[in-house]
């Protein structure tokens, strides 16, 4: 089966048998793969040892989006500014909300990355507002927000920025020695690094975390005492037991990326596979949900076919008899189909996919079989 | 290598085997499957259908812990009685307070399990408490608490109790439908049952679930919203990526769990496991830090040998030369070295463990090589 979600992705093969080993998270023998970990996301964060640390956390990307709103944001006194442009903005927003942070919404339509004059703007007419929280790659909609832009105005505002990552880190370029007004940019294992999931990370300037520590109100959540907990143990043993077998997949996973070119490498991979699928669909007579200047590399939405009697779940177990597995539900309003192309996937894989697609549009009856 | 860690612990290789996978979580194919594996640890827990619920968290036993304390203990009006007889009894004590809720901490010897009267004292003189707090049994030392005759002075004083069952359950006896007065009974992936880590369980009654909508004071960790989201989702979706590999593997080791004859007879091969190590160990010269009544089976401690120069992490290495690897920490007052009894372990690893405690004491001159 080709995995063609928006995570967790189609991984190597080598990946996958990684994760079948026993392994004690505290052994010393563990010890440099764990570091080297850590080392080597700092590093591709745009990261520098001393000044920036990588924090991992057990978990999903809501876990680690959680963990950084609370440690970052200052209960009573932080407010947090989210262009709501999608599925994931809103989650920052509720899971922010629920932590008892004062969250700004900012609307913006999702079919288009917010505009950094429209950040701005928001900064200039609310003081108080102490941090600007961005998604970087929307999966409910497959936009791409302009994070480096969007910086450029927090910084010049003097505000900070929490930058949720997770389906973008390792293809969409991003720099913490570039972008200074970041307290931490977060991100999976599952994603674009294509290991498997379990394990969270933010990725942070080490003075923001000291300043940070008393911040979370949640222990499990205190990024300050995953850091300091690393620093007590001398070798910056994970704090708790870790999704083990996960994080040393991740690190196969993650020198593969590497030895194939790391992030430039997999942003043209993406795009390829994202236009190949783009110009594919349409082809195929199916609509794509965003022009093409803000369709983002992640993940393509398409509408689901105006025909009586189509159903996505039914679309879905026809594609899945043909070897594809989609996304089977939409966080649009309008209805629309998502399919990912992250993961382990090139070229040839995205032409079997329209041809599954092909096919089961012709069974669905949206497509007669006859047609160019 | 043998892992005797008190966790994650040695699994067979089948269910290592099983983590090796690309799974959709969201996907159909996988939902009969995820249905059975909560059923089967409600079922596992003393519980009903309809009447009570599994609900599955990612992360580690610190998550599920915290998450349980902040769903059923409302902010503000309630209040946690813990009997602080061991590590983890503190860090139960330390989520709690970091989120927020008051917490009466009762002190009692590590040494043992605490009394229930001691209980029922507290609970007398203070009728604000409102929940108590119990670990099962204490990995830091070694103890069990007697959870059903706390359980029985707490019902009998009309409060609830959350019951830390990280590294009890599957193999200490339990059950919801003989302790109504449960609020939550906690445990993850990789301990008694023998997965891999990266997930939590909370097991608890429907109808306490559905009283403590708006507690948790955090989505991420909010049972209540994972118990509305299942529901809502028909077939009682995971909410948020979870760890899927961990939870098919877990999976696998549960049917092993079952065919293997269940609670007893795992509770059966782990007191063997310890009575062989805990009999062994003091014929190796090892002085055991728990009396033998009140040593429970999950893992065993012994006091480090009071010569000079003696190094735990060397004495670790110097085992994992002999193919045994036991934990590098510790956490009593005394120095102490800890063995665990868990996993996919019997008499015969045992025994090659005893060998290499000999070995690894005759090495470190704590024991000549001609002793008996």
């Amino acid at each position: 089966m080709l995995l063609l979600i928006p995570g967790p992705v189609q991984t190597r093969p080598e990946v996958r048998a990684a994760m079948a080993v026993d392994i004690a998270p505290w052994d010393r023998d563990f010890a440099p793969e764990y570091i080297a970990i850590r080392e080597k996301v700092r590093d591709l964060a745009g990261g520098v040892a001393g000044r920036h640390v990588c924090l991992p956390l057990q978990g999903a990307g809501h876990f680690i989006t959680e963990a950084a709103v609370r440690t970052f944001v200052p209960p009573g006194t932080g407010k947090l500014l989210i262009p709501m442009n999608g599925a994931y903005a809103e989650r920052m927003a509720r899971l922010a909300r629920e932590a008892g942070r004062a969250v700004v919404a900012l609307p913006a339509p999702d079919t288009q990355g917010v505009a950094p004059e429209a950040v701005a703007a928001a900064l200039a007419a609310d003081p108080s507002i102490t941090h600007v929280g961005v998604v970087y790659s929307e999966t409910g909609s497959g936009i791409v927000n302009d994070v480096p832009a969007i910086g450029a105005v927090v910084r010049a505002a003097g505000r900070r920025m929490i930058v949720d990552a997770v389906s973008a880190f390792g293809a969409l370029p991003f720099s913490l020695s570039e972008q200074p007004e970041v307290d931490a940019v977060v991100f999976t294992s599952n994603k674009c690094i294509e290991g498997l999931p379990g394990i969270g990370f933010a990725i942070s300037p080490v003075e923001r975390v000291e300043a940070a520590r008393g911040n979370a109100q949640s222990w499990s959540f205190d990024l300050a005492d995953v850091y300091d907990t690393a620093q007590r143990a001398g070798w910056g043993s994970f704090r708790f037991t870790p999704p083990v077998q996960a994080l040393h997949a991740f690190g196969v996973a993650l020198d593969i990326y590497l030895a194939e070119g790391g992030q430039p490498a997999r942003l043209a991979r993406y795009r390829e596979n994202c236009r190949i699928l783009y110009e594919g669909a349409q082809q195929l007579g199916l609509r794509p949900y965003l022009d093409w200047e803000h369709q983002g590399p992640i993940i393509a939405l398409f509408h689901q076919p105006q025909v009586p009697g189509f159903d996505l779940q039914r679309f879905v177990e026809a594609l899945k008899r043909r070897g594809v597995l989609i996304s089977n539900f939409y966080n649009t309003e309008a209805p629309t189909m998502r399919i990912g192309c992250i993961g382990h996937v090139g070229p040839d894989e995205m032409r079997f996919a329209l041809n599954a697609l092909r096919g089961a549009l012709e069974e669905m009856g949206v497509r007669r079989r006859d047609a160019a």
